[in-house]
Order: C-alpha cells, then sequence, then structure tokens
C-alpha cells in the first residue's frame, strides 16, 4: 500500500472539516495558532517518510513530551518508578486532583499532569541537568538539531498554571515529591514547551515502533520497555477518552493541547498529525478523524 | 516457535504457585472449587490447539461471558449501544454505583456488571429468547454442543446477588433499563452461569484473533467490529487493573472471578489458562503470570 | 408577643408569593396539588394553638414522618441504632448511593432515604406491627385519630421507587438491612404516603419543644433523647441544605417533598408550615421564608 | 445552679482521662505540648466568670481563629462573602481538595481550611492591615492586651504546610482568591498562631452568647448576624463530627487542633475548654466529654 498517497487523500478529504473543535485557549501562545492548520507525517521503520499538509510547521508538543519524560524515567529510575507513579487509566479529567487524594499522592498513570510531574521530579534526583538531557534526547531522535523549548510558552504556563502548582504542592504534602516543587514546575513547563513538527515527532517517536531501536541503531530501550510504554500509551495517552481511541483507531498514542497525537503501529510505522481544534476530551478532533481513516484504510491496527 | 512445549513449560514453571491468591467465596459452588488447578490452552488461527494442565476441566466462566453477551449486542443492536452504554475504562471496582450515579446510568463500559446488564437487556429487547440463543453462540463457536448453564450457580447468584439487584434497579430508575430487572438479572446470572473448559474457551474466542471469521468460516462479526471488542478488552477488560495488565501481559483480554483469562493475539492466536485463586483485582493470580510468560518468551504481544 | 397575629400577618405578606417553587412531580398524587395553597399551624408549650392559611388541609407528610420513625426506635431500639446509621450531614443528595457504598452500607444520618429505610428495618424487627404502631403513635400525638395512611400515595411510591429499591438490595448486600428489602420499602412508602394537617403535625411535634411530653403529660421520650432527635433536626433535617436553613431559619426542622416543614423552638412551641413549591434542594420554597420570618420577627431561634 | 462548681466537679471526675487522645504532631510547637493539660472557663453573660483546671495556660487557638476572621468578615464584606463561601457542613475532611474541585473554587464554609483561606483574602482585600485588626479585635474582646501571634508557630506551619498551599493555589486556579496565595497562607498561618488561655478565649467569645455585644457595650455584630455565626458553628464547627457533637453536646462550638473548644449557650454563657489530645475527628478527646457532662447536668442546651 502506498502509505504516502494513503495520507495525502486523508488530508484532502478532511479538507472541508479544517477549524473544527477549540483551540486551547489558557495561554496566548496557543490561542492565537491557526486553527486551519492541519498535517500528518509517517515514517515506516526503515526509515521512509510520508508527509501532507502542514507537516513541516512547528508547534506546541506540550503533554506529548510525557513520553520522553517517561522514557528518560525508565533509561535512569527503573523499578523505584512504580511505587511512585501508577500505570492504570484515570477514570477523571488529565488535571484532577481528586484521585490524588483518595490514592495519597500517588497519580494513576505517568500520563496526566500529576504524573508528569513525578517523573520530573525522579529524573531532576538522578540527571545533573534534566532540562538538558531531555532536549538532547529529542533532537537525537527526531533529528531536529535546533529544537528548542519556547521560553515565551514555558513563561506563560508558569504564570497562569495554578492548578499545576496546586498539584506538585499537593503531592509534595503527600509526601510523594522529593524535589522543590518550583523546580519541578519549570522543568515540567519546559518539557510542554517544545516545539517540533509532525515530521520530527513522528522520527523522534519511531523508537516505538521498533522495539527500542532508534533508526540509526541506538538502543533507546529494551523491548519489553518499548512494548511497556505502548502499553501505557494506549490505555493512558488519550486524556479521559482512551476507551474511545482505541475503539476509534487503535494504536498507542499520546495527545498533547496543542493539538500533536504521535501514534505507533510496532513492526510498521510512527505517524504524527496535527490540527489545533481539541474536542471535549481535549484531543486533536481533526487529528483522531484522521487516523481513524489511517487504520480503517489499512485495515491494521495493533487489533 | 513449538507453541504446544512453550505451554508446557510454563504450566510446569509455575507448578510451585499453584493454589497462589483467593478463590472467590461469595457463593457455595465457587467457593469449593479445588484452588490448586491450573489449564491453558491455545488455538492458533489455522486451528492448531495446544493444552497443557488441566486444560480439558470445566469450570465457571462467569465474567467472561460478556465477551458473548457483547458480541450478541453487535450483531443485533448496532448503533443504539453506544447510546446507552459506554466503552471507557471504568476506573473504579466492577461492582461500583459511583460511577454510575455521577454518569446517570449509563455505564462506563459493556464488561463491568453494570454495563452487562444493559447488554443483556438490550439483547432480551430484540432476541426472542436471548439466553437460548447465546448458549447456542457459545456451542457453536466453542465446539462444545453439551455446553449448558450450571441452574444451581445461576440460582446462587439470583439469591445473594443483592448489588447486582441493587444495580439493575438503580438503572431502572435512571431510565436505562428498559424490561423487567428480575428478568434481566436472570438471563445475565444464567450467562455468567457457563461451564466451559480452557480448550472450549479457546476456542470458543477463536474469531477474535481471525478477524471475526469462526474456524469454519462462518462471519461472526466484521474485521471493524472485531477489532473494537479486542479493542474494548484491552481498555476494559481486566477489572480496575487493565493498565497493569497491558504493561504485564499486552494482550485483549477478559478475565472472571472462576478464575478464567481468555486472551487473544489478533492474526496469531486466542489463549485461554484458568487457575481459581484471584489477585486484589479479581484477576487470577496464576492466570496473568502465565501470560507474562507466554508474551515474554515469544517475545510477541499485541505492542 | 401575639404569635396568632404574627402568624396571619406573614401568611399576608407572602400571599403574592404563593405557587413559587417547583411541586414534587414523581407520582401523580404529589403532582396534582394545587401548588398555591399555604398555610402555618403554631402550639405553645401551654398547648395554645394559632393558624393561619390553609392549616386544616390535610398533605403527604411524606420525609417528615422520618421523625416519628426514629422517635420509634428511640423508644424500642437504643443503642444498636447507631452502630447502623450515623448522625452526620451527608453532604449529598437524599437519594445518593454514594456515601452508602465509601461508608459499607452505614447511612450518614436517620433523616435520609437510606437512613430511614433502615431505621424501618430495626422497628420492623423489634415491634409486631411497625405500620399499625406508628399510626397510633401519630395519631395519638396529633389528636387526628382519622389519620390514615394514603393507600393510592403509597402504591404509587412503590410502583416508581426503583431509587429506592436499589437503595434497600444495597443495603442488603453490604448487610445493614436484616428484613426482606419489599417488606421494609412497603412499611417505608407508608409512612412516607401519611396525611396529616398544619395543626395535627404542629400537635403531632410538641414533644420536641416539651422536653419529651407529651401535651397529655405521656413521656415520649426522656428529655435527653429530645434534645438529641433536635440536634439531628438541625444537622441533618432539611436535606442538603441544613447549614442555610439554620443560617437563615436556626430552628431544628424535618422537612419532606410534600411541602411541609415542622419545626421547634424548645421550651416555645412546634411549628409546621406547608406549601407545595419546592425549592432546589427539595425544602418547601414559601415554608422556608415564612420560617426565616418568624424568627426575625420574634427575635428567637435556638441560636 | 453553682457553675462554677460544677466546672470544677467536671475537671476532677475526669482527672483520671487527662492525656487521653492523640496531641497533634504535624509542627514541632504542637507536638511538644504536654498532653495531660486539661483547662475549662466559662463567663457568663453578666460578665461573671469561672475557672477549673489549666484555664489560665495559654495555647494554640488554631482553627478557633476562623470564628474571629469570619467575625471581621462580616463586618467589612458583608453580601458578596456569600458568593465565594458556602454554609453547608461538609461531609469530609477539613483539608479535603475534592469538594473543592467538585463545586468549582468555592469551599463548602468559612470554618474548613479552604473556607478560612477565602475568608482571610477578602479580609485583606478590605482593610489596611488584616492581621493586626485581627490581633486588635482579639485583644479587645479577650482583654489579653498582650496576646501575640506566635511567630514560631507561624513559620513553623508556612514551612510545612503543602497542604494548605495546594489548596489556595488551587483555588487561586479556580478564580477564587483574588490575592497572593502567598500573601493569604501568611496571614492565615499568623491567626492560627494565636496563643490564648481558656478563660482570655470564653471572654473573647461572650459576645456570641450576648446578641453580638462586648461586655463593655461595643456591638461586635447585630444579634442577627450573631446568631448566623452560632448556626454556622453549629452546623460546621467541629470538622466532619457536627452531627456527632450537635448530638452529645448540643452547642454551637469551634474546635482547633491545639485542643482547644470555645462553645456558646445564647443568653446564658460562653465556655472555652483546652486539652491537647485529639480524637480521630480531630477535636479534643477530653474537651468534648466536658462539655458532653456540662449540657448533661445542667439539663441545658440549644435544644
Amino acid at each position: 500500500m502506498d502509505l504516502g498517497a494513503l495520507l495525502r487523500e486523508i488530508v484532502q478529504e478532511l479538507e472541508a472539516e479544517r477549524g473544527c473543535g477549540e483551540v486551547a485557549r489558557y495561554i496566548p501562545p496557543l490561542a492565537r495558532v491557526d486553527p486551519r492548520q492541519f498535517g500528518m507525517a509517517l515514517v515506516e521503520c526503515d526509515g521512509t517518510c510520508h508527509v501532507a499538509g502542514d507537516a513541516m510547521t512547528r508547534f506546541s508538543i506540550q503533554s506529548i513530551s510525557k513520553v520522553f519524560s517517561l522514557t528518560l524515567a525508565m533509561q535512569h529510575v527503573r523499578d523505584d518508578l512504580w511505587l511512585r507513579v501508577g500505570r492504570e487509566p484515570s477514570g477523571t479529567r488529565f488535571n484532577s486532583l481528586v484521585q490524588l487524594e483518595h490514592e495519597r499522592g500517588i497519580p494513576r498513570n505517568p500520563f496526566i499532569n500529576a504524573g508528569a510531574l513525578v517523573v520530573t521530579d525522579m529524573i531532576l534526583e538522578c540527571l545533573a541537568d534534566a532540562k538538558q538531557t531531555l532536549l538532547d534526547l529529542v533532537r537525537q531522535l527526531s533529528g531536529a538539531m535546533d529544537a528548542a523549548f519556547a521560553e515565551d510558552v514555558a513563561q506563560e504556563e508558569a504564570a497562569t498554571g495554578h492548578i499545576n502548582r496546586a498539584m506538585a504542592w499537593f503531592m509534595k504534602g503527600l509526601g510523594n515529591l522529593k524535589g522543590d516543587p518550583d523546580a519541578v514546575l519549570d522543568a515540567y513547563f519546559h518539557h510542554c514547551s517544545l516545539s517540533l513538527s509532525c515530521l520530527e515527532l513522528a522520527r523522534a517517536g519511531l523508537y516505538l515502533a521498533r522495539r527500542g531501536n532508534a533508526l540509526d541503531g541506538t538502543c533507546v530501550l529494551s523491548p519489553r520497555a518499548t512494548q511497556r510504554i505502548n502499553a501505557m500509551m494506549l490505555t493512558c495517552g488519550a486524556y479521559d477518552a482512551v476507551g474511545d481511541f482505541a475503539y476509534r483507531v487503535g494504536l498507542p498514542a499520546k495527545s498533547g493541547v496543542g493539538g500533536g497525537i504521535l501514534a505507533v503501529l510496532p513492526g510498521h510505522y510512527s505517524v504524527c498529525v496535527w490540527s489545533p481544534g481539541l474536542d471535549a476530551a481535549g484531543n486533536s478532533m481533526l487529528g483522531i478523524r484522521a487516523l481513524e481513516r489511517l487504520t480503517e484504510r489499512t485495515g491494521l491496527s495493533v487489533f
């Protein structure tokens, strides 16, 4: 099957739906993004790339960065990790404190905000410069050596991220944050502020489709650890709509409020789709539709 | 890889762990089951069968029956189905009424008790004899023409199933149960009471690995519908431990409190493991360990 | 102060507001009540009676009956009572199952539905004919020897009370209902169906203002037990609006969805107000306004 | 009745129970308090004072300060107040964030921590120096012109009060905190750090028993506003045990984790009891027992 042609076909079919959904408005740098943008990039396991639409435009990856911080944690922290963060779907909004209170400060999984704060706390503990290490990892995997944190985005998040700040202090109070909450938040907001294009993100995520090996042969994670990240992406990667996403798309994926979704079909490809309009659950509305067509047309999903 | 040899190897390695976990004790027919039983059966997509341990002993399939009632509903009810039951992991115990109250009587998914009651209500609405139709389906798929409901189990469930009765009346009160709650409960308790062996269950579930086709070529469900059932099994099939199950095993699966687990690797095989001792989440403790070894040794899971 | 004149003044001032609020519509006998009715009756501790408006019209006392079933339980059950029902405000809707699930079937207090079901179960256990005993108590206290259960109301409640039925089965499942749920529900629905006028109810409740003594000198409860019922009426008697009621009115009280409110100022009087229109919390809208004026004008509340 | 003799009798009877309960240990200044201390002071409406036990020893009043900050708010803020804080019992722990999340940042009442933070925010908005104004009020009412904030207590609270900090940021995020969370927390922690003796506190609270008038005739609050504070103390003043406290004691009261309880019988007296050992709900264990005997022996409570 010509996956490049399929991508272009999908982007064209959905042309009329550009702009659907609601752009995230909680900080100005996100609010002013043009809602009609829409891009797709797919990288096959052998490195073959396919693009369609605005696949080369950089956007704020936001929560997709949680995949890379978890990868760092799985490289460096290992077993202690799962004592401090769970691996179950949350069943509640991504920024809910209710679950944290009921379960004594242990976030349900590493892909909700509270969980990513704990993961960030853990990598800050064991890496000399966690922000830079994460940036280096993403640069290496994506090949985008000029990828950088968007300082304006990070500053705006810090200035308005009261709920995240509450969460960090709450976990500090419940004993599940070791470092200074302000330092953890600073690193977390920077990770979220990373800007990448669809093509760069699809490249960066290819190791998840290649049993943990990057295209240059580097072993990022073991095959087993890679399967486990994919499992968590499938059960926890799409906010409070994981069941619906699995039902409609059927791929391990992680979405972000910037409108990006990174998904993989292990053994076949990684794919990134981006369109800023979100649905009620916070996932890219057009993005899900595009991925739904991709697995429907190819007949291939993990199921 | 010789899957039969692998099965026997796994059963032998776990020999010392027979009897671990806690047998379900809420009704006498379950409580008096010998906890040291342990069987595995795997059926490849071409029909090749492999067995190990107590693979030919029948046991109470309990919640695994929810896969078959959902299959009937997907054959007969179609779209209305998803207006009355969700498809998200519950995030709470399988018999919780809290979620029902917060979400106005719409159960989170068809694999928790409340969801299965709604599914049963729907098939009772559109089939002349829903109990018999389900029994016929299971007999046909498993090849076990003498499979039958265990009346003593069904009666005991009815006599002690106060929480399920509460759930049915609660949904009746919230408008999401059309029929008589007592009739719905009767059918539901009968479905749960079905007895099958590992080999019979693995055969019965093979259509989930064969894009909806039974071994005799009958189309049970379309490929897309089959992918969707698999998706729901992965995100909702292991009670409140779906994330952990996906992380450790990585297969779509449905477990029951009788100690059985039915799992599939689409395109490869269906597998059933049974051992009555349960973990805290209500899944077979030895069963999960056996499946974990299966996907670890073969290196193959959906991820 | 001339309390009779004050009552007539209040009823006259609120003339324009007759019909405000929403009449309970869940069963026809309640739905067809004329919403513009409004009556008040106050009985002083020495037996002096004052009436205004529709004070002699009988209405369905509904949850106000919970005061009398609790009184019976405090006469007959004693200490065991508080092992099976709490005495804290619920913090949730009167028919919520969430609290029951979180607190293992122990209702928060005797004035929410679940609590009254447990109280009813307890008096059914220790009285030969609990329905008749409650009716006799109310007849004796109110002097209305022809007071009776409204069978049509009781039947309608039984036919549509699915949520109450769910609650009874849920507590049965959690071990906090000893008898047959259907028998408990039958007695409970009958208690709720009692019809009394404002004057009859104010007379019936006078023992609460007289340290437990009825007007004829009979000791209904000890002074200490009476203070305790009053305490529970104040902290739990107005559904999920007890704080607001205490703030605005400042009297121990119990309301019902029929639009009645029975309140007492210990050492001074008992008062009953009735108007069928309810506010969002389920309390009589005009009733609260009338009681608010009563304590404001007299300057006297328990505070 | 000789109330002084009664107080001494109660303190003597409970001699053997000194030291019961658990002293609050979350900050060193509270943890090192001698648990065997026990004092009572009662001030009648005419100013007559009675003391027994350690009634002249100062202790950390903690949450009892919420009565005085609410009094300031009712003097200065008025109606806006009840748009930003409710007046219902919480039904949950005093430091729970769950309720806040479910009810969009509006705390249930002014006596839980979140509610007191909002009250503090409001008085900081309208008073030039809120900390000093509160201190002046307490000095004037208690006659203890040397009463002061315990800086060490305030500093320790600030250093370890992560949950309160989380709460403040959470409400900031939900739009119900106008000022700088750090400034609000600083004032709040100072208010809690006030040290007073039983006699000083009973004197300070006397206006609540005197329809809002201090002993020197100053009008602190109107009679209606005073009844309302008393109503809220009764329905919300004893953490998550208000129903039990009303049942056993029957007085409007506010407790603190320092082991103090301030209670009033309007028209009769204000009383303060102190003993550092707390029960599971966070109220002074010996304190409640002492107040229970007081209302039992006198036969007088608000009910």
